[in-house]
């Protein structure tokens, strides 16, 4: 095991407008007061306004990243977009976040890394292996999603979940004597289950212009829940064994565990599943909802803010996306 | 400077149907016979049919490349899409690339990396530190481009000049002994440039159900050319002075210089501009079109299979992208 002497150097998160209400959902949903609340325990999401895009609310995250980190737009090598969807088919979303920041003469490397709701995750293991190489010093992670574009409101136990949101994350290396460090990180990918989460447009294949014609719906986020929730049981044991032996942690040592929320019962089968105590589950699905890729630094975020998580402290983030593809990654705070 | 341990193993590509002729081309976009030829100097680029797909495609060629890498799938750590396009707009395009190639149930983990053209090139740099970093020992990378459903056959100078296809590439390390290895590489995007090239729609930006609506032409590629070249022009020259610096060499160490297959006005200013002798450059312009980001792993291949770059011979690869990016990277093959 080679550790990465890499740092989380500071987090910051955007959430856009006020609040939605579960019991406002219920009425937007038409289903009956309590009903969003008990299926999703999503209390409160946040959806994205007519004046939020996705490099807009990335930049604000981005900026209170910066100032967390104590380093300024001009100390930074690379700004990484991190996120399950996109802004526009082309470029890249890295280059709004750039332009959003006022930043579009800087030069500052942008380039996209996409694991759908691990986005984040691949992006934070590739760019750590830059840094431990030498490639860069300072790499700006934003991932921001706009699910609430997506969502179809006929399938009202998954338009119940979702919430809209920013987080970046600066991270930097870790210097002599310093605890900070990447002790390891793995990703599995089994394609089988591609179809049980997708937006099928907005790509070459299906397109107002291509072969397969591309309708309204064909933009929309579908998910076969159950069949995520199977895959997931099935395949995440052996996989989160196999990441703790390699990087010689024990569930025991991780003073914060970081899911992606994909579900309150996505969340709780993890703990079950994988002996996860309550005081270590970072659980912010009540008032965020699923954020896609935005999801674990959002969690993270909310780990440091609240002190859970503590400079030297383990932490374990951890997850399943659609793919579908489980990933990890071992770092000490 | 350190140079990356790793190695490109094995290449391939994919170039779907028949060559669509410059005369055919003019016969399509009603222009005289010559027309095509004489503005985008591509004699023949290739079209997607039906049953072509970004995945189906790639997975060709992605086998082409572990023929030549004398690797078998089961020898992959990671799958890479490397494309400007997506499949489609959620999950990743690596995951159906997996799928096209039987490999479901594989785990081999996928996600994409997307600089627009320079995909490849912000893929290949990113991937080597993963390999000199320890984390993955053999990776493939596939760059995927569909760019025909998305032209604008109104706009006859850009429809004139993209070309659909495939090209991957596997990467490994380079053993104690061998020449093999990446000596820098270097990116700079100003997101000054964003609006030059574009995809508007696909993403949540321009959404069917969005803030803004997403017109049919919404999902046409819309490119600005002089504007590309005028900015392209201005930076390209210190760009690649300091690339060259920084990895103590000079042009004339390249036994290959590929570039990005912008159009062949671009690959002429480059010449003109770097410095670039007509025996180096690798020029595929007439016989593929610009290929998005299967540009420059389709320079790489033809250059390694006509002789022109040899093991242990240095390349330069080199280009623009939308963003507007810059990327150059050099290695000894």
């Amino acid at each position: 095991m080679t550790i990465r002497k890499v740092k989380i150097m500071g987090t910051g998160t955007y959430l856009p407008g006020a609040p939605v209400t579960d019991l406002d959902m219920d009425a937007r949903l038409g289903t009956a007061p309590g009903w969003t609340r008990r299926m999703t325990d999503v209390a409160a999401r946040h959806f994205a306004g007519p004046g939020d895009t996705a490099s807009s609310m990335g930049a604000k995250a981005a900026w209170q990243a910066l100032e967390a980190a104590n380093l300024t737009f001009a100390d930074l090598d690379c700004l990484v977009g991190a996120s399950g969807t996109k802004e526009q088919a082309l470029p890249c979303t890295a280059v709004f976040i750039q332009r959003e920041m006022g930043m579009e003469q800087s030069g500052v490397p942008c380039f996209d890394i996409d694991s759908t709701c691990l986005s984040f995750l691949a992006a934070l293991d590739a760019v750590s292996c830059m840094i431990a190489a030498g490639r860069y010093r300072y790499a700006l992670i934003v991932s921001s999603e706009i699910a609430s574009v997506g969502l179809d409101w006929t399938h009202k136990e998954s338009a119940g979940l979702f919430g809209d949101g920013a987080a970046a994350v600066v991270v930097g290396p870790a210097e002599d004597g310093e605890p900070s460090g990447i002790l390891g990180a793995s990703m599995r990918t089994y394609g089988a289950g591609a179809l049980y989460s997708e937006i099928r447009a907005g790509g070459t294949k299906r397109h107002p212009r291509g072969p397969l014609p591309a309708g309204p719906e064909d933009y929309l986020f579908r998910m076969d829940g159950p069949a995520i929730f199977r895959m997931a049981s099935r395949l995440l044991p052996a996989f989160t064994q196999e990441l703790l032996e390699s990087t010689g942690s024990a569930m025991g040592d991780f003073q914060a565990v970081i899911p992606h929320q994909g579900s309150a019962m996505a969340v709780r089968l993890m703990r079950k599943k994988l002996g996860i105590s309550e005081s270590q589950m970072v659980y912010i699905t009540p008032d965020h909802g699923n954020t896609i890729a935005a999801s674990i630094p959002m969690g993270l975020h909310e780990a440091i803010r609240t002190g859970k998580l503590r400079r030297g402290d383990r932490a374990l983030l951890i997850g399943t996306a659609a793919g579908l593809t489980l990933g990890g990654l071992v770092l000490d705070y």
